[in-house]
């Protein structure tokens, strides 16, 4: 059993749009990834997925709305809604997610990433 | 779908030791809760927990040592591990944990909260 201090995990990477493992409960796994730029359209049909903001704006776009999350805010996606996930600048988050969850869902392309690395 | 900001919904309680639910995804409960004083020692057999500190600063006493937890910071407690959160001022806690999940794990006495509220 170690804890995790979120500053301190966030300054061993720099790469953006790949998860990595910062602790795993039940069924699920903690990530942090750093995000800027836009993401694809994806949804993930047996999952809900949990994005907290730990630093930063990140803006998640839904079909019909947007949705601007400041750090200290979380929005949880229900399985079966499409969302791409829009920073301007460089964004901290925190997902949670069942270990089955692959970062682009439904789509599979350059942004997939399959292997996730533990941090 | 709705956004949580954690500011907010902090403010709007001021009870201790009696978590609110704040969010769900899959099988688990997104909860919010105000720590202040001791907890009982108990454990939880089929749950694994997760401590994540907004703000203040928590101890979770394990039987062999004692994690101490800033803000920024999270601890996992596999399931079956005892431990006994203690909380010298007011602390504001996320927790992540099974939705059968009872607050005092195996041990039922007057800190037991059989029915949670949203928040």
């Amino acid at each position: 059993m170690e804890k995790v201090n979120m500053a301190e995990k966030f300054g061993l990477f720099a790469d953006y749009w790949r998860p990595k493992i910062a602790g795993e409960l039940n069924d699920s796994y903690i990530k942090l990834v750093k995000l800027k730029g836009e993401f694809v359209w994806h949804k993930h049909n047996d999952e809900d997925e949990l994005f907290f903001v730990v630093k930063g704006m990140l803006l998640i776009h839904l079909r019909d709305r947007v949705f601007s999350l400041q750090a200290g805010e979380f929005l949880i996606v229900p399985r079966g809604v499409e969302h791409m996930p829009v920073a301007e600048d460089e964004v901290w988050v925190m997902l949670i997610e069942p270990k089955s969850t692959l970062n682009t869902g439904d789509v599979n392309n350059e942004r997939t990433v399959d292997r996730l690395d533990r941090i």
